[in-house]
């Protein structure tokens, strides 16, 4: 590591000579696998992006220019460029976040990791450079597999609007996001790789129609004057042209004097440019080179010699979800399955394998996955869609207004749901069942353990008419929680020791053991607990509601956000019902979390058991008369 | 109305000649002038599809056969055709939809108006058929404006990538949505609709190149072979044919037979086609053709032979808002507008001719204009986009990520909020106070009046690190309410006349006049009321919670969904802050409303004063012992 050691910042760089660029590119994947394979976090497109990331910032002057990343967890090797070398705590409390972070560096400036977002961002800012009159660049890396995302075409449909207004636009093709990249643009961007050589090629062309006339003029002026010109039908790049933006490439993405040179030429044009980079995800280890499930994308802590993990891997609330769906295949021919570009990663892998001709893979293209889902389900077939929780904010106003309003049978199954904790704010599933809330007709489950999940999966399908949610945890599915009882449709967990309960504890899905516990921790003082586990938590169930008015005090628990959530749906039918009992609500409180572990966010928002049970009791003793106040909340209030 | 009277379904059409399609025409132009200009609705559009709508009809066989339309305003022809000629009600309550409506006939399938969601439905569709192995047409209309959205383009990608499923996509492209459409695809589309003539060129092209040998064969080959072929450069169609799609046009959208002629090669195809149509909006209609700024997009009754409103139009919400924005764009360079194609209907007008260089319209594209606004306010600018509250859904994602996680200071103007009535379910600003409660550090506000407009509107701009919202109605702007008194950051609307009050009524935006007389209503019935406007409806006011103890009871009205909405927050507050006061909210609930006046609506739902003066009034006695139970709600209840 002699020379990344003496990298402190960008600067740093422009003395380098090419032998010793290559040489850092080396050590930086040295110690990518190195450090990666510790701590677990996203290897294989870090390391894709070396020369990349060298080539911008030797062209680019960050942070006066804004050099940009689409899902920043491309940008480990930007961090080691610009003054963060310490990766031994990479998305653990207290070290480096596994995206860009504005907190760490000014050098960063798109900390979210939803995709398809960087062109948007880039117009912003090549727009405010405008207004403002500044001279400073902007440029925009994005994923092939982000070109999908309909937020992408809306900022290219506009960035080529502006002929005079720079902006360089890398498109980092390297074939697939995490599964191969789909569709008719992957075609076209397949096509203008295999045109190598067609700079020679059109050199050649351009000669010999100089010489053919074509009504009297010659034939090259002609087709030049079609606007596209000749170099364009050769190399059929020609839909980026036909939005009026420039394009250079394809450059091979591991070289890096051709990148720096084609990077150069696109910041002198003073315009939009497209510059086309193939890159090989995972290029320098021999693992994730050779691996075709790209599982290599992000990975946890493996042994760097073998590649293989070093703990091995329990039943996943994923592989629960994904065995079921082959066997409701199996016994229902109407079931397809949707996944927008993340076939494996949420369980889909071996439905496809089994049904092809029944799985669709949209692209990292949400909202087209939820309105084309609409189409299935009008035209006969009852579509599961299969997508992490917080990516469904994406498909709000199509799951309202294309599934719901249409009253078609969709099931969206919702993974990642609640705090995942160390891929920071924008991964947590703290959402969904605050949102989803007010669309009319959704049902939406909260399974608390496997065979919840394969029971309430199965539920949903028979759904005809509305939307159904199946929400469930990021990780290994928890043991067993039986129920004791029934009321309504909603399991009874834990009945109350007396005639007369002190509380009603609402259970939301996987946190089903923790209210066992705090009712266990509210008896040792005295105070007698129901726990139900609603199973369908919206609509409420109206035998909720009797059920709460045998208590004195009603408590919620989720691993969702607060405002809006289960809680607020529970204490609204209460109120309906005229059932004004005091109710506390716990979840997330309503601010963006840090990255750090599950375990450690949970504890520092206050949803661990003493916390809660601490705050009960205190409660029902202000209820006796025997405090006057509650004591205050480790649970956050909901005001922000 | 010889012919049109006689067409009771699309099959009747199969027996018109040529001459009696024109005359056809011709009357279906005269009915809708006739009907709508009585009844108000969209004209211009309606007139631009006429021969297009007789043609799909002619070609295609509803409803075995899918015929669809983006945004459903263009649908009125096709409702005279399919056996629905009384537009004597049309948008009132009772009587026609102003969209398809699976209600009302089985040749409508899409009923929502949010644009660009027909190429995903029709994805959906095909795949259907093509799973079910059903012969089947799907075809798909839809407007040059509605390909700017980013759900377009996902549904284009993956229409594309399957070449053999049968689908017809109809671009009509009439150059505008509800303003010019902007962006690289228009320039795209504005190339096509000038290649007049090019299939003469082609030929005579391909003769002269067929006879060049380049590298040892004919150079028409070497061209063909190159993927696009000669066709393509000629006429730039590539963008399309690059993705994989099939382009036929452009064709003369007012030419029955060359509409017939282009829809049936496409049909028979039996793979993925655009065929591009250019019409004229408000065609046959002199006062709509000549209209420069598209007043007849939608309208009011108007009379016809003038073209001019039968009302004259009193000051409006928006237009309180455009001049503010004026004199704030005057005081502050760095504030910049936002539109989502459409500056004139949001009021930003006035300011885009005052300041050019300081608006953007994006296209219909809200989810950039929301992520772009983040990289406007990053590189320095104060950014105010103003759009229908119904369709910021769309960009809820993008509000949550890019705009708040990054604490960007970007101004939100929600016009339309709250019940609008007439066009329907989708068009209904009822989701926006709730959805947005979640988003961490948003501020929101909903003035009164216009006085309260304008200084919220000063406020939400003074706000740097995070989003703020104001949210107002559809239409003319309430008399001025003035403030009695100040609590916190509340207005005091009402003081009530005791020292121990009865009811604490919260009262939300344009709400206030209707909570003034409940209060009203509730004083000759003994109840004491003190009336408050929050007016920022997010975060609670801390003050809210100590006042609201000083009552018995706490009763929230808002123009918004009850779930989840202001109604919601404020319980949650008062939990939060140990106050268990028995609350009752009112707002719409969670149900899509049918098509009505909004005094219609409002009524429906229980929505007006002497409702909720009943029922508070029946909780006041249930309180005080006289009643057992509270009257049954007029207002519904949450539970869908």
């Amino acid at each position: 590591m002699a020379l990344l050691t003496r990298i402190r910042g960008p600067r740093d760089l422009d003395r380098l000579g090419p032998e010793q660029l290559d040489q850092l590119a080396a050590e930086i994947r040295t110690f990518l696998v190195d450090a990666v394979s510790k701590t677990g976090g996203h290897l294989g497109p870090n390391l894709g992006v070396v020369e990349l990331t060298i080539a911008l910032h030797r062209v680019f002057d960050s942070p006066n220019d804004k050099v940009l990343f689409d899902t920043g967890h491309q940008s480990y090797v930007h961090k080691l460029l610009t003054g963060r070398q310490d990766f031994s705590r990479l998305r653990a409390k207290g070290g480096l976040s596994g995206y860009p972070s504005r907190a760490e560096s000014e050098h960063d400036v798109i900390e979210n990791s939803h995709a398809s977002t960087v062109l948007g961002w880039a117009d912003g800012l090549a727009k405010a450079n405008e207004v403002l009159k500044k001279d400073d660049h902007v440029v925009a890396v994005i994923g092939d597999g982000a070109l999908t995302g309909g937020m992408a075409w809306e900022a290219l449909n506009n960035i080529a609007d502006a002929k005079d207004r720079p902006l360089v636009i890398v498109v980092n093709d390297n074939e697939r996001s995490y599964a191969p990249t789909i569709g008719g643009l992957a075609n076209h961007l397949a096509t203008l790789r295999t045109t190598d050589g067609y700079e020679r090629f059109l050199a050649r062309g351009k000669d010999i129609l100089e010489r053919t006339p074509v009504v009297g003029r010659p034939l090259y002026e002609t087709l030049h004057g079609a606007k596209k010109g000749l170099k364009d039908f050769i190399a059929p790049q020609g839909m980026f042209e036909d939005l009026g933006l420039k394009y250079v490439g394809p450059i091979d993405g591991h070289d890096i004097e051709a990148l720096e040179s084609a990077l150069t030429r696109a910041k002198r044009f003073r315009g939009p440019v497209i510059v086309h980079c193939l890159t090989e995800k995972g290029r320098g280890y021999q693992h994730a080179e050779q691996d075709e499930a790209d599982r290599f994308h992000g990975i946890g802590p493996i042994h760097p010699d073998t590649g293989l993990p070093v703990k091995a891997s329990a039943a996943s609330w994923t592989s629960v979800f994904g065995d079921e769906m082959v066997q409701l295949g199996r016994e229902r021919e109407d079931i397809v399955a949707i996944t927008a570009a993340m076939l494996q990663p949420v369980g889909l892998k071996k439905f496809a394998d089994t049904f092809p001709e029944r799985v669709f893979d949209v692209g990292i293209a949400e909202q087209h996955a939820a309105t084309s889902a609409a189409g299935l389900a009008t035209g006969g077939l009852h579509p599961v869609f299969a997508v992490y929780a917080t990516f469904l904010n994406r498909a709000f106003d199509q799951v309202l207004m294309d599934v719901a309003l249409h009253r078609c049978g969709v099931t969206f199954v919702l993974d990642r749901a609640g705090v995942t904790g160390d891929d920071g704010a924008s991964h947590n599933g703290m959402w969904d069942m605050s949102i989803l809330q007010v669309v009319p007709t959704l049902r939406m489950a909260a399974p608390r353990d496997a065979e919840q999940l394969r029971a309430q999966l199965r539920e949903a399908v028979e759904v005809k008419d509305a939307p159904t949610v199946v929400r469930y945890s990021k990780g290994v599915v928890g043991p067993a929680v039986p129920a004791v009882g029934r009321v309504g449709g909603m399991d009874v967990l834990r009945k109350a020791g007396t005639d007369r309960p002190d509380v009603l504890l609402v259970s939301v899905g996987a946190l089903a053991p923790m209210c066992l516990e705090i009712a266990g921790l509210l008896d040792k003082q005295g105070i007698s607990t129901t726990v139900v586990d609603p199973r369908w938590v919206k609509p409420v169930d109206e035998a909720l509601a009797p059920l709460a008015e045998q208590h004195r005090v009603v408590v919620t628990v989720e691993d969702n956000g607060r405002v809006g959530g289960v809680g607020s749906a529970v204490s609204q039918a209460l109120r309906d019902a005229g059932v004004d009992l005091p109710l506390r609500d716990f979840g997330i409180p309503p601010r963006f979390l840090d990255h750090a572990s599950r375990k450690e966010v949970m504890a520092e928002i206050g949803l661990t058991a003493p916390d809660i049970a601490r705050q009960v009791t205190g409660l029902v003793a202000k209820l006796d008369g025997r405090l006057d106040d509650e004591p205050s909340r480790t649970a956050e209030p909901a005001r922000d």
